[in-house]
């Protein structure tokens, strides 16, 4: 990721005598000497005692282009937490990968050629740390970067590129795994942090230093920010798109419309091991429709399902086709579980479910995105700013594993970022 | 249900003149004449200007003895709102009902030799109205009735005793059907919802009628509570109950205690039709571990499943025994999806699950349920009050029907309840 702030704005801060060059830490002048090359972001409160901090937003992503379809399926299908296909994934996995290739590719055409996962997330995580700067201005400078798990940026490129600006590999420095998944799930946030782990350890701990681990003082010391399902900024942000779809509608209709709460649904295996994402994502729902005054009819509603195994339901599509059957034709959509538009709203939702399940009913509607809405990227800062306050290295729910789960990976992993609470600090 | 206060006090409120005498409605007046043989409830602060109000707990119940285990388990596997088996219900039911009957009665017999839901739902029904009638006198005199799905009192004996009463029958009259799952169900909630309506169109409706329906404004008028699964004393009374058992840890290993919190299990085809049962848990389990500020690890998880299909997990007991064998062996198990104990929490959780999943641990711990608590007896109380005040017929989420539901009972039963509003002012 490009950085967007001359140089000379940081090294003035770093240079200068008096009070704010005695609230700039050592590892903030170690950072401004290492990346002398490069232009750091802008401490718009100067840089804090504790800054800087790298704030890495992680998702699945998605292919930006359609040329990147095959490989963003591959790794998709190579993933275990995500799609558990027993002794034989790294067989049946590329075999799936490849037959769908020409399908998805497809999808990915009619929705403009790519997913725009990649420019949202570059968005949101720039413009959250330009607010955490003023809000948060001790861990200033807020550094964005974004891991995705199945397109790039990989997180092993992330995390080389924080050793390239010169956080860890000797020097130290704070980094925040940020969630972009506001729920819960080993599919998802696990997935993503199982590899923020394995790449850390290839680059920074036992794989990389031999037979001992990395001096940790020298390594990056990480938090995990790993859910957030009712925020009152998200819940926030939600209600009022909804409002504004209801809007829409003729006041003698808006009472009536039915809001289908609409989440990626897990394999039955994985809900029976425990995972904690469908009680989180029911809790969202909840808080917005109180936010909304349960004024409106509603359910939370499963899409995305893939393969013969059994799905979490109901299904999304079914819902809406069985309530077109009993004449309800006023209904909005309302993507609760991702918080940018992706294949899933943009052909999913509104190409199979509107354009095909509901026949483009002009009673069926979508709600927009989170996108770049201002609401929700105050709410990230906001998280951003209570966790770096709160000194933890992540939640208290992350270290407890599925009652069901045989992952060593995962154990490893859990323990690795709660461990990391003896190297933190609050800011 | 025995009437405890004797006629005299009534008597004297609807028979002196002055203010007292003109707040009370001609309804009262004929309930009270028709009722000149048995005591009708106190008045605790004179009958009201809409009173009386007959207020129905609906819940499942259970044998009382064991000789009614029987009985029970017909009229359970006969309802295919709660297990479905398909166009062979008449036959399979009554099989599978005698097959366990043996089974199920040495458990019973093991907790006492019979249920404790018809005492406790007496006395919280009998309760919640003494403080009705201080809280609400407009719709005073308070009644108390109970209704059980598959054990007495059965929802046609309460229907009798209401008309007996002087509730309907051409005499008008109030009654609110108040169910006693916090969280909705077709399963539960909504079978006894059906049943409620069967009995209503036998004794007042179309089918007591002839031809015609009974004039309406001389039947009752129903409203229903249909669903309170994050009301604050309900959340309130869960949370003080986890306390007091995190209290009996020592306090070095109490944050460490994993809270399950443990509801009936749901079959996966009910699930994924769309009931909205789940979301509801999901929402409870939310709210009450926001109360106790997420301190503990928690997981909501699913009891009671039978049979060889698919029902929804992770299983209480799997996950009981899987944590053990990590080394978690403090946890509580708390009964989140009912509110009075019953083999579900007698049998299921206190023999099975603590007795031979955790081999009896010390560690391994049950909270009480909530009986005779009297924060939630306060919140039945606030819930009826806000509904008689609503004028409600029921909640705006009743209406609507699963998407996937093909029940033409549903259909009518909710229109049926819902049009009820027509007749209802707001107490």
């Amino acid at each position: 990721m490009a950085l967007r702030v001359p140089l000379s704005r940081a090294c003035t801060r770093a240079t200068t005598s008096g009070p704010s060059a005695r609230a700039i830490s050592p590892l903030a002048l170690r950072w401004t000497r290492n990346n002398a090359t490069v232009a750091p972001p802008a401490p718009q409160n100067g840089a804090g005692s504790k800054g800087p901090t790298a704030i890495v937003f992680m998702n699945m992503g998605g292919p930006s282009t359609t040329d990147e379809v095959g490989s963003f399926l591959s790794a998709l299908f190579a993933d275990a937490d995500l799609i558990p296909l027993g002794r034989l994934q790294n067989y049946i996995g590329p075999l799936i990968a490849r037959r769908r290739t020409p399908k998805i590719q497809k999808q990915y055409a009619e929705i403009g050629g790519g997913s725009p996962i990649r420019k949202w997330s570059e968005y949101q995580a720039a413009e959250m740390c330009k607010l955490l700067d003023k809000t948060s201005p001790d861990t200033a400078p807020h550094k964005p970067y974004v891991a995705f798990r199945y397109a790039n940026p990989l997180t092993e490129d992330m995390y080389k590129q924080l050793l390239a600006d010169g956080f860890g590999g000797g020097n130290g420095g704070r980094a925040v795994a940020f969630t972009q998944y506001p729920q819960y799930s080993c599919s998802t946030t696990g997935s993503s942090l199982n590899e923020l782990w394995k790449w850390r350890n290839r680059l920074e701990g036992k794989r990389a230093g031999g037979e001992a681990e990395v001096e940790p003082e020298g390594a990056i010391q990480w938090s995990v920010i790993d859910r957030w399902p009712v925020h009152s900024g998200l819940v926030e942000a939600f209600a009022q798109n909804i409002e504004k779809t209801l809007a829409e509608y003729p006041a003698e209709r808006r009472d009536g419309v039915i809001l289908l709460f609409s989440a990626h649904s897990l394999p039955m295996s994985v809900v029976n091991r425990g995972d904690p994402y469908p009680a989180e994502v029911a809790a969202t729902v909840y808080a917005v429709m109180q936010r909304l005054g349960m004024k409106n009819q509603y359910r939370l509603v499963w899409q995305s399902q893939v393969g013969p195994t059994p799905w979490l339901g109901a299904q999304t599509s079914d819902t809406v086709k069985n309530l077109m059957k009993k004449g309800q034709t006023d209904m909005v959509l309302i993507p609760i579980a991702f918080t940018s538009d992706h294949i899933e709203t943009l052909y999913e939702l509104d190409k199979e479910v509107i354009g095909e399940d509901a026949e483009g009913h002009e009673g069926v509607k979508r709600v927009e995105s989170l996108n770049g809405n201002p609401i929700f990227i105050k709410a990230l800062a906001d998280l951003a700013k209570a966790h770096l306050q709160s000194g933890q290295a992540c939640s208290a729910q992350m270290p407890l594993r599925c009652p069901g789960c045989v992952s060593e990976r995962c154990l490893a992993q859990k323990e690795f970022f709660a461990g990391q609470a003896k190297y933190l600090q609050a800011a």
